[in-house]
């Protein structure tokens, strides 16, 4: 698709220009000053343009679950993480059983091998199931279970090599292993796990890259056993996924997370359940019920906050209000860090030759229009 | 005293080069290759020669505690600590009574007129009493109070201005007008504390500096409750006092505070004992007995732990070994870090003009010889 956005202040370089920003058959082919070309023109009325937000981690919203999710549902997914900014994102698929995970992979690799309408899936994020009991969150504990990278392997090629990111937990049996046989196929991260630091910084070492929801699921920091959530702290190489939204994460923690680990190395997630955007009610995470009260999700069995409701924009809003630093540093969290966490080149960035796909925002930070691939698909 | 020091490698600009140091008049006159001067001259023959270490932190050694020394036990202690690399340190004074705390104010105050043939009396750290008894370690609790400005008052005024530190716990009543009132005269660290983490930022903003024995002695990281150690991690001026023994902190828990806080904001401390230096046995903190036991001093009481037998070429020593970072990067942890902390632009660093104060170190960073103003105080 071809487009000519104009007037916009363009997310370039880390500060906002004013600039045009010209997509030819979906690649951004210029973003200048006073740009012309007989394509079709969008004018952005003095509003910022910022590469679309990419989410690594998300169960769902609008009432689908991604477990559960048929293609059309994925397409009804896609539409509404388009509405709220997002122009790709990872299906993470929670443990579940093996026929469930099998029929849950081939059903978003289909969707994934036609237009969306919306947001692009850009692959799949597997949550489980080698993870520990003790940090479980709303993993099923019946279904967790050691390492097997057979398993892992025959997923893949179910898959058709559309699983880009996995969370392990690295003291599981097996998972050590695995993490040097994958880490160089596709990102993996470490959480819902009770590590201690040896053990943590050996998954490192290993290849693991990132830490899933940082703080939420696993075992927190003593000074004598510095844990998991030490070992994270402690390698600066690691991407720390955070959940915004105020209520998985104090903002207080979110300020400490980015000064431990700077502006490069956090990526705001969602980790979204079906339950995002809809009113407070019963829902469905995997296998689990879940009940939403005043937007907070938990397990219906009184386990414990089940993912969330939040959504990407509200996500940068809560980034901007949490914490000392300005928009254009923030950024970088929903964008680039991402795509660089998940290898993804062509996103993340308004420069020339990558994907034309970007969100529009107004002064107030709300979304007014987003473009994937050159394609209008979310107006407000 | 007068001091050419031949053939060395001196640490200048976090490098070490192979240069002569002049001291004249107990400042350092001149760094530079092939010095000559009609001076006494010590040959390094190519040791390694530091900034003295300075230790902001400490109550006592060989014997001597700090609340009940007399102006002779501090030249003694003076002495000791020389012999491991020490140059200048603050006398720590742990909460006492209102009689004992005057009483070694004015002995420490005494000794810091005179001489005293080894490392310098800097001034007096005030641990205390304005601290949590929910946190109080070693102090005790029926002498903590809430905070009082007159009582700081009349104690600077008894120290003749000595006192350049003090450890206050933020959520103590009073105190955060406190820290406000004396922040700009000395240096302020919060600590022995269980603060919330608007709290501890609060007292941030009003003006603490620090914070005494990171992560000992404090209420630690929730993700909803970030505390006070979310706090000082959040907050990139903070100076993290450390004591690396091995003991209060894991070693991975040191790597993760340098990764957090950055190498120029963490500060090598002994939190040392009368028992430092000396065998396995009964000694005082203070009011309390303490047992030590394989170099580990704990309240006979079972309270926990009571500061440390550590001496700053073992902190040094340990820093090395415990972390990923060079020789070369961690020695500010000992030098320039708590002379920038506590304000003495004339310590630290081995610049023309600085106080003719260092360290000799062999290739197993053993100290081979300690000079302060220029004169020797310490040869193996």
């Amino acid at each position: 698709m071809n487009l000519l956005l104009k007037n916009a202040q363009v997310y370039h370089d880390h500060r906002f220009e004013p600039a045009d920003l010209l997509i030819r058959d979906g690649k951004i082919e210029a973003v200048d000053p006073d740009l012309s070309a007989d394509v079709p023109v969008l004018d952005a009325r003095g509003k910022k343009c910022l590469p679309g937000f990419l989410d690594v981690h998300t169960h769902g919203g609008c009432n689908v679950d991604v477990n559960a999710a048929t293609p059309e549902d994925i397409r009804t997914l896609a539409a509404f993480f388009a509405s709220h900014g997002t122009t790709g994102f990872l299906t993470s698929v929670l443990t579940d059983t093996e026929e469930q995970t099998s029929l849950a992979i081939s059903r978003i690799t289909r969707a994934m091998g036609e237009p969306t309408g919306g947001a692009q899936v850009l692959g799949i994020h597997l949550e489980g199931p080698f993870l520990s009991p003790d940090y479980k969150g709303a993993m099923p504990e019946s279904l967790l279970r050691k390492g097997d990278a057979a398993w892992v392997r025959r997923c893949q090629q179910e898959a058709g090599g559309a699983i880009r990111y996995m969370t392990v937990a690295p003291e599981v049996e097996g998972v050590q292993d695995l993490i040097r046989e994958f880490s160089g196929e596709f990102t993996i991260a470490i959480g819902h796990s009770g590590a201690d630091y040896a053990t943590a910084k050996q998954a490192v070492a290993n290849g693991a890259r990132a830490c899933t929801h940082t703080f939420n699921g696993m075992r927190l920091f003593h000074q004598h056993q510095p844990a998991i959530m030490g070992a994270v702290l402690a390698s600066p190489d690691v991407y720390c996924e955070a959940i915004c939204d105020g209520r998985h994460l104090h903002p207080g923690t979110v300020e400490m997370l980015l000064r431990c680990k700077g502006l490069d190395r956090v990526v705001a997630i969602t980790d979204s359940i079906q339950a995002a955007g809809l009113p407070d009610g019963n829902y469905k995470l995997g296998v689990n019920d879940v009940v939403v009260v005043n937007g907070d999700a938990q397990l219906a069995n009184g386990g414990g906050r089940a993912g969330s409701t939040l959504t990407m924009d509200v996500a940068l809003r809560n980034l901007k209000q949490f914490t000392s630093y300005t928009l254009e540093q923030v950024i970088p969290l929903l964008t680039e860090n991402p795509a660089d966490l998940i290898g993804l080149p062509d996103k993340g960035r308004l420069d020339p030759g990558k994907d034309g796909d970007f969100v529009l925002l107004d002064d107030d930070l709300q979304v007014a229009a987003t473009v994937v691939g050159g394609e209008v698909v979310y107006q407000a």
